[in-house]
């Protein structure tokens, strides 16, 4: 059994196969994904894409971020790129990549244009973002630190899946598809702060709605193009071993419940040190009465988010200090909007960064972190988070939802509002919600 | 100095400094593609694109073979796929691939979007035909060891440059078009023998159209996606070393003008042999009277067309064996109608493999044959041909219009008048006459 035959296996699972913990989390994703599309939706990529939509036209099959209807396929890519260009979006570590803006865009346009429940898009989500982890997983670090996105790469093949199911794909026709995606798929990492790095994420959407529909015509391809004899994986890791299935099967585990999102519109690398700091009662709301502050953060982070001294709010961002001395005076930074220019030459955090110590270890994974925190008066505080440590969904879901107010107000309140509904709406009641002003 | 921007340049060049002797030769590819995509154009996975093109419609930027006018990224998907379906198109030795199937049909989308005359998609082709062939040769044998099928991803590069040349891209947006594209250009050789094969050439197009179009818009990207650090290049080929600029630069030398025509529907590793029979006077039409054929042919071809018993027609096309005895008893080897699974089965060209060996030769190059043919009576004719050998334009033309001919007929005729007027035509009228039935 190869890696094509669970992807296809997952494919074809029937809904009371699929765990209603891990469904619960899909219809978080779901959410929070839509937030981070509104979110999205007036910064100039997007705009852009809506412009090549715009020009284009076409039969209004399914529902374009921030406005109208198009094509399956261009919905996909606009909307891909739209939600993932704040960079507010879920992360799967052990998969390495965002999962909800690859799969959901592409999922939402196929289940619009099929008249699909929202139930069933959900379910074809779940099953397309176990698909998109196994292939992260067997692309592994060769695949990433060679230069690739999984995002864009593992995460087509997750999409594939999904708009696979929609469309009702035979085994033998989501073998074709995948074998389509895989020599349709990309995305580099070098494109990391520039609009690339979102269009990778629509770029996957619409590859796998192209995929999908065209195997659904009848188009064929190579039998085995993702594990196969210079498939995907060897193509893209260099590596030509054999790309066996898991020892764990389809449905035994998902994967997909080790879901992250985000909550602070910043690296999600500094996020177990802003949850270890929150968590703490002791620590003081006035920088001035901390002296002097050790954070330990996995070695991996060092070259991403520790700039010292930001200059622009983009910096701030990627910023351990800045975003320490930020929680500790209580600045929110949940809103995308507080990461001003300004607030990279604010003097209180500059001179708090100055007492500001960050260091490698590699005994905390890249899920923790471990602060030791010194007060004026020489007592120290040790925090600790594990971003890993079992979280409730229902207490993650009130954070989500304080986020979407934060980041878009009370078009966040009517999105989550829809929470308790959702299994009894359509996807095109899913699509009108952020389409619409 | 780095190889983007010798695509840059290229892009840039104006009408003057492009040689009338590439000009005359991008001519016959044009009409030669144009008659590859009309001869593609009933095959399945032609009619499943249109299939796609007829569902999502759209705005009628440009002509697309077979049928109607769509949207310019859809027409160069269907007429990139379409005119490859054949495997009939030219074929450049060094850059690994096959220009026109790639780079046309993005240049006529978008020369038909922008209303440009046929010159200016004549001259758009050139420099994205060789933008291409020096992205192939720096791509070189890794990347097509590895898997990576050139036509789809040198030829995107090529396809970008040609396509932002006719929307008049600056300098700056050219580089940021190539960006885009080193984060979207994809395909697999493990897609051989399928309809993924193809679609390779389509995708290369189709992703040229976007990323030319998106960065007139503004979108940005990497600033050295294709040579920088985790650019395609290293990305793609597992070299990590600088890739620095030719040492002839563009102007100099076109290399394009070593590209080979088609001659024979089968494998252009046949062609050498089929030549140096064709143009021996000596050889008998009656194959009875040959003893034993020795062909010499470089190790490369060994593994793709020297299938010693064919079973299928398309295998005859892979087959020195069949495609000898054809030749020397005077079959049509120029239609891709004459090659039937019953031609598999002809008694005489069995009986004439048997007294038929190859043998893998390396002083003789991928372009050479050397056949050593023995009479009945013992005489021993010793005939050569190498594809590589000057060929003046004027003969080639006679024969492409045979071709254009024993394929489709009048409509070959029709398309090959058009060579005296080209000039004088618009992208459109080029379009309408293989859009029209």
């Amino acid at each position: 059994m190869s890696l094509i035959d669970d992807l296809i296996e997952l494919s074809q699972m029937i809904s009371k196969e699929l765990p209603e913990s891990a469904l619960e989390k899909t219809r978080l994703s779901l959410l929070d994904w839509m937030v981070c599309g509104w979110a999205g939706k007036n910064e100039p990529l997007a705009d852009k894409l809506r412009q090549l939509a715009g020009q284009e036209l076409g039969v209004g099959q399914s529902s374009i971020i921030g406005g109208g209807k198009g094509p399956a396929r261009m919905a996909a890519l606009v909307n891909g790129a739209t939600s993932h260009a704040l960079d507010y979006d879920d992360t799967h570590f052990a998969h390495v990549g965002h999962l909800s803006v690859g799969i959901y865009p592409a999922a939402l346009a196929v289940a619009e244009e099929t008249g699909s429940s929202a139930s069933h898009l959900i379910e074809a989500f779940l099953v397309g973002a176990e698909a998109a982890i196994r292939v992260g997983m067997k692309l592994g670090s060769s695949h990433y630190n060679l230069g690739f996105h999984q995002t864009a790469t593992a995460g087509a093949f997750g999409a594939t899946v999904a708009a696979g199911r929609l469309y009702g794909l035979s085994p033998m026709e989501m073998r074709h598809a995948l074998g389509l995606c895989a020599t349709r798929a990309s995305g580099l990492k070098c494109q990391f702060g520039t609009m690339g790095k979102p269009y990778n994420a629509g770029i996957a959407a619409s590859n796998a709605v192209e995929c999908a529909k065209l195997a659904a015509f009848g188009f064929t391809s190579a039998e085995d193009g993702l594990t196969g004899p210079q498939g995907f994986i060897s193509t893209h890791t260099g590596e030509t071993g054999v790309h066996d299935t898991f020892s764990t099967p389809p449905g035994e585990i998902f994967f997909f419940e080790e879901n992250k999102y985000k909550l602070h519109a910043c690296c999600h690398g500094t996020h177990a040190m802003i949850e270890a700091l929150r968590n703490s009662k002791k620590a003081p709301g006035n920088l001035d009465r901390i002296a002097a502050v050790l954070l330990h953060t996995n070695p991996r982070w060092l070259k991403v988010c520790d700039i010292k001294a930001p200059k622009t709010g983009l910096e701030v961002k990627f910023s351990y200090a800045w975003l320490a001395g930020m929680i500790l005076r209580g600045d929110k930074t949940d809103d995308d909007h507080v990461y001003t220019d300004d607030l990279a030459l604010d003097p209180e955090l500059m001179g708090f960064s100055s007492r500001f110590t960050v260091v490698g270890d590699n005994e905390i994974s890249d899920m923790q972190a471990r602060i030791d925190l010194t007060l004026v008066g020489g007592e120290t505080l040790s925090l600790t988070h594990d971003l890993d440590s079992p979280q409730s969904n229902l207490l993650l879901k009130d954070r989500l939802i304080a986020k979407a107010i934060s980041v878009i107000g009370d078009k966040g309140q009517e999105i989550w509002r829809q929470l308790e509904h959702l299994d009894a709406m359509t996807a095109h009641e899913i699509g009108k919600m952020i389409s619409d002003g």
